[in-house]
């Protein structure tokens, strides 16, 4: 008897992330895809000094099943991290997470029926898109970048709205700070939830960081927070994404739905991870590295910049962004198709992000992700190259 | 404006879950509910040194992110594992989960569509419950224990079949050799996937363990396993919980199904972690730390039957299992609401689990789960004295 057919969600996955897979195996290919941090930055010495001492002081913590929610001391670490002088924040605000990419999926199950509404800034990030994929939502995309957006028009009716404010992914555009203050006001007036996901928060190179949501959320409105912000946070782009933590910062009813859905993902995150980041807050680990991060990555920025006005001005535009991971290019000729670009890139020896998988429906077909901080100048430089000769052979095919 | 609800199936939860939470603030309460390991038994030291270790020789490994699937290394160790003369695994019949809970959640949604049918072992592993619920599965029991069940019949239009081999949970029962054949059979006639959850297949403390249905199916099938048996394993009961390690040995096709299904849920399970595995493996260490598991569980069973004798024959009935960590143990007295039981007993002193939780219809309330692995005998003691005090005062009230 032939086996029963997967669930069908699967068929709707795009074949970009198998090609990115194989990509792997290209000898000497230049991966400019994806959000990779640079290992050189990664506290290796003290990451090993924290892992064994929290096993032997803290056999307990490291090795048992954690409360569901996160251990209690990581979740006032994080409590206390994220309070301002506005923003009164308890363990009870706080959900551990394993991974940033698991909070996406969280939210999507606890948020979300089967085919719900999701106004999303748009593009969006594809693992926003992979998480919430199995609920088979639809979209309504919000176009931030555009003028005249009625926002509290476009959140009406839906589940939640989800924004990437610091350095968008893929666009890396920086939301400012009334575009802030009207998402939390429209957010508020259309009834819906508001998600911050912010894995790049901390990566401004350029100057200082702007509130968060969930700050402006609880402007005014003292006591603990109730606000309709979930903000999500990972150390991923700072200490290790191998640790697999981020954690949501939302209303007690909402962290503890979120809790209910983590139940049945897996239980717990790691409680080895999660003492070493209790560890790294206490000693200031993450602040440390923070400095030579920012430079290394500003650096980068500045030499994909260069190059790409050296090598790809007559073919595509882009904004140079403040902070985050990528730059957002578009095609100058609208006749490239940038997933047909991947094929030719990969042939190149070069690997971009095609802007179909950032658009819920798949269509775009105008624009690239380029990631600066996985590589060294030498190697942004020639990736650059690559591609400026990867659109022409597009363009001449 | 008020926000948007929560997804309903939240509302389908048992708030015996928020019960046993709670529980943990009672001073003094002897807690036979869970499933946890006795913490002694873990190798503190070896996870420790090689915690640092991995860290410093591998720190790409360790610290970046891995490939969805699990590393390489792992996988390969798994397959080499869990190969026999009859069953040729390779890493491609190998995902990395974190912990079994997630192999769960991710069959849920690879396999299941909205509202999809279950053929399931009843009662059922809680956890199990959980991890499908978002998707509002259909339920049709399966009672092994039962005479003359036609599982081909069972098993026909189910998604998948469910099952706990070895030392079910909850009911501590061993599915015998010619009934894992019987299963086996059943999946192939019928056209369906059989889960085998083993987590505990080690904890075998009277005899040889059985073969597993993995094996079994693979049996006279020369070549790369292929076959409807999906296996799942976690080390979460031998060398520590908090790791958040398991895996899924399946056919290639389920594993790939698995692993996009993992993309959305947390990209990838932790690298510290898993090469912490790799390492555990390389020395024996869960091979050497098992004697001593046997032993204290042994004893632990061997107390817990002894005391029930003592304290509790008159009430209830059971079978003493033959591995494992619960004894599962029926009312003689029909009237016994086990749910009730379970408020009476918190106010005695001991926690136990009602046998509502592992009905997927909520309906059984004629049983409960009784943990041994935690306790140190004159708690397992005393904790059956304060339950017969409790099933006494349920009875009476």
């Amino acid at each position: 008897m032939a086996r029963p057919a997967f669930a069908s969600w699967l068929d709707d996955t795009n074949d970009v992330t198998q090609i990115f897979l194989s990509a792997g195996q290209v000898p000497g290919l230049i991966n400019m895809a994806g959000g990779l941090p640079e290992p050189s930055t990664w506290p290796v010495e003290d990451l090993a000094r924290l892992a064994a001492d929290v096993v032997r002081s803290h056999p307990t913590e490291a090795l048992a099943y954690s409360p569901i929610e996160g251990l209690p001391a990581l979740r006032d670490a994080i409590a206390r991290r994220f309070s301002t002088a506005g923003l009164a924040l308890t363990r009870d605000n706080v959900l551990v997470t394993t991974g940033g990419m698991q909070a996406l999926d969280l939210i999507g199950k606890a948020l979300l029926e089967q085919g719900g509404l999701i106004a999303a800034q748009s593009p969006a990030y594809l693992g926003a898109l992979d998480a919430w994929r199995p609920r088979r939502p639809a979209y309504r995309p919000v176009r931030l970048e555009r003028a005249g957006v009625n926002l509290e028009q476009a959140f009406a009716g839906a589940a939640f709205a989800y924004t990437v404010p610091n350095f968008s992914n893929p666009t890396g555009r920086l939301v400012g700070l009334e575009e802030r203050r009207a998402l939390v006001d429209a957010a508020e007036a259309a009834g819906t939830w508001l998600v911050e996901d912010d894995p790049y928060g901390t990566l401004y190179f350029d100057g200082a960081p702007l509130p968060r949501m969930l700050e402006l959320a609880a402007a005014g409105r003292p006591g603990p927070y109730d606000g309709p912000v979930i903000y999500l946070g990972t150390l991923s782009k700072e200490l290790a994404p191998g640790l697999r933590l981020g954690w949501v910062i939302a209303a007690p009813s909402v962290v503890r739905a979120l809790t209910t859905a983590k139940q049945g993902s897996d239980m717990c995150t790691s409680g080895l991870c999660q003492m070493i980041l209790v560890r790294a807050f206490e000693e200031g680990l993450a602040d440390r590295v923070l400095p030579r991060i920012l430079s290394v990555y500003r650096d980068r920025r500045d030499t994909l910049a260069r190059a790409m006005e050296d090598n790809l001005s007559d073919l595509l535009t882009w904004e140079v962004p403040s902070g985050g991971m990528f730059i957002w290019a578009t095609a100058r000729d609208a006749r490239l198709d940038t997933d047909r670009l991947l094929r030719q890139a990969l042939a190149h020896g070069v690997c971009i992000t095609p802007s179909s998988v950032f658009d819920p429906e798949g269509r775009d077909r105008s624009a690239i992700r380029i990631n600066f901080t996985l590589n060294p100048s030498d190697r942004l430089q020639e990736g650059t190259r690559r591609l400026a000769a990867a659109i022409r052979s597009t363009l001449a095919s």
